[in-house]
């Protein structure tokens, strides 16, 4: 372990531990306790996302004298902690979410998994939990797949699902940094995100709830950005909507050109809207990342892919998707009033969600509360230029005060766009297809 | 049980529970298990804050099936949970702070308790945990309490915080509302805030980072506000400061009016400003519950008794403040700007933080980083109007690129309004005194 390793996840607390003296984690001293008590496989027609768990997991702790303690593959079971703990008290708890297919040689693969360990090691900063060398981490995350390979669900549209999670255990109330941490990773075989074939999903934008803020923790994977959603969830649900699409009201000069809210999140995903364009390209745009948006892997995974789709050079063409046609893509700030003016000007052609579980997720409504602010859509007369394969226009209705954006349907249950780049990532991460060293396997 | 008692603390997400046909926490069915090994009593003086527990903790769980089990006092001791508990993944964690002292007649007493427990109902609420009947959850503190009552310490400026917690235990990875919890109340003996007589804390502003805003959960005691706080605490520390001033980015029409930055709370306390007036009375500000800002019971405390001793016929008299002295509150919004205009004035008399465990604690120092538009003080000429016990004006001195507000210095540790507040909310916690029922007996 290089001083460079440290410093690359590190701050200003790291010298608090007097780093690197202590101990980093270490995988040569892997100690592995198999189960004698192994579960039966499960079905995965039957399963639940994240409720079933492989056998194994792994542990390691940090305490501020001998830094990381031996990393440990044991059998899975219950944490046993001090109810004061920083982790139940503060909330000093990352995560990330990852996932391993089956390669057709039978190899476990992992999907761009040096990013997931990469962004722990941004969080575990961002609270001031212990850093550690992320590609130490990656490498236990690989052995203790291969072990429990047999969990990775064959069937087509499943994965083993990845969970690394590194919560403080100081055990004191006093309110400060813990300085002493448990880091684990646990397995869960997922079924198909989608059972019946693609149905997309339905957002309702949320304006009494927002998820991050300037200044806040939105672009960093902690825990404690999760359960203030809960209940906007719950509300959403009430009216019928599957997720929340999470707003943040402009400020700033742009407050007023720009008009109301700025469209951040669709529920725990990142969000894409295509947008055709008049010389027969299209337009793919997505948030850019100013802090309050998760610098997701697949939201990452999307650009790159429509970007070397574009790039000739590149030589990938998305399935379905014209090789002459270009995707433009744009991280940028829009706003709802953005939305509805790309609606009236009929160029509103998919819009669809991205995370590690759904990979993509179509969204085929959006509904918005009515804010007076956000009606002033330009309503320009343009040319409608719509997909090819798109059965009808986008569309407006409204009921109960909430104006619902209707995306277009389509046949195949998503657009070309939608499509092209799920394909293309599952077929990477099912090792069907090889790109860019994005397929890592754990032998 | 009564129906009325669950709506009051419930929501739309109870109604997922099928209430009140289930369970609600009952004392009735506290079952009791005292430790057979009491671990001896610490010395008050060797205390350090929030890491030495008493020998009971009160734990009661609730599933959505039969809903909060019979509450148990048992000896203190570990939790055991899955590692897929929501508490570690999606932090649906929430606490308060109390505070127990013994009564000159031997009874421990508690705060206005019924503040803490509703409030912990609210929490509940925003994070969509179970609710509970708060009156239950009181009845069982006192009881616990009680039982651990030789934990308390006698000694001045001493007590036993009191830790009642709730936190998310569905073991499932999926992103949603937790149907299982677990409430426990942990005890604390804790010495005392000062200890080496008053002295006052320093405050670095922050904009870098943001502790809450408008949409999120400021206004509940959520787990999730803290660990966000840990290093920019850290980085506070590193410039000598004690604390975080924290700050929000003024927005909407006022934000140029206003200029800048809004003050909100002090490391995890509330904040206070007093400012002296033409007429001799003061102005006591602090900022008003907008969402943003923790309702602390200390906060209400503070207002209500400043509030007392100018209403004659509440027949209170803060100590050191002359009867004829009005204290006129103040709940706004109130920016950097306006801090160093009133410094400017020559109106900055004193500043404190209040919260239950320091009470209150005197600010002497508070450091901002040089905002241009925070630097437009109107520098208007006006006739300085000071305390009498004040040593010297407040003050500006600037380094290293941070604007330095000091506050008056007083000869007792803090200016006459902290110390009246702090001496008055004291004697009722310690039952030297009583006042509207403030002082809840464990009997």
């Amino acid at each position: 372990m290089s001083n460079n390793t440290w410093k690359s996840v590190g701050n200003g607390h790291l010298e608090s531990f007097g780093l690197p003296s202590i101990a980093d984690l270490d995988p040569s001293k892997l100690i592995i306790t198999l189960t004698d008590s192994p579960k039966p496989l499960p079905n995965p027609e039957n399963l639940v996302f994240g409720t079933t768990m492989s056998d194994h997991m792994l542990v390691a702790s940090f305490d501020p004298v001998d830094g990381w303690s031996a990393p440990e593959i044991k059998p899975y079971g219950p944490l046993s902690l001090d109810p004061a703990s920083t982790c139940f008290q503060y909330a000093a708890n990352i995560f990330e979410g990852m996932k391993a297919h089956l390669r057709p040689d039978g190899t476990p693969i992992l999907f761009r998994p040096e990013m997931n360990v990469a962004r722990l090691g941004r969080s575990a900063d961002r609270l001031a939990l212990p850093p550690f060398n992320p590609n130490a981490l990656l490498e236990l995350i690989r052995k203790l797949v291969a072990l429990d390979k047999t969990w990775i669900p064959t069937a087509a549209g499943c994965s083993l699902y990845i969970r690394p999670t590194l919560i403080g255990t100081r055990p004191a109330l006093g309110v400060g940094a813990s300085d002493r941490a448990l880091l684990y990773v646990i397995l869960s075989p997922s079924g198909p995100y989608f059972r019946k074939g693609p149905t997309s999903i339905s957002l309702l934008a949320a304006t009494q709830n927002v998820r991050a803020w300037p200044g806040g923790t939105g672009a960093h994977k902690v825990a404690g950005n999760y359960a203030p959603g809960f209940l906007p969830q719950l509300e959403a649900a009430k009216l019928g909507y599957d997720q929340v699409l999470w707003l943040l009201k402009e400020t700033g000069e742009d407050a007023k050109k720009k008009g109301g809210w700025r469209v951040t999140e669709a529920g725990a995903m990142n969000i894409f809207v295509v947008l055709s364009r008049e010389d027969g390209d299209l337009d793919i745009v997505t948030p850019s990342l100013d802090g309050t948006i998760l610098p997701g892997v697949t939201r990452d995974s999307v650009l790159h892919l429509c970007k070397a789709h574009t790039d000739k050079s590149k030589k990938l063409s998305l399935p379905g998707i014209p090789p002459t046609q270009k995707l433009y893509t744009h991280e940028i700030t829009f706003t709802i009033a953005d939305m509805f003016d790309w609606l009236a000007q009929h160029r509103l052609l998919e819009a669809f969600a991205v995370g590690t579980a759904a990979v993509v997720a179509p969204v085929g409504k959006i509904g918005f509360m009515d804010h007076p602010s956000d009606s002033k859509s330009k309503k320009e007369k343009v040319r409608p230029i719509i997909g090819e394969t798109a059965q009808e226009l986008a569309k407006e209705t409204a009921r109960n005060g909430i104006r619902d954006i209707i995306l277009p349907s389509y046949e195949a249950g998503m657009g070309p766009v939608s499509f092209a780049v799920r394909d293309t990532i599952v077929r990477i991460q099912e090792g069907q297809a090889e790109w860019d060293g994005w397929g890592v396997p754990c032998l």
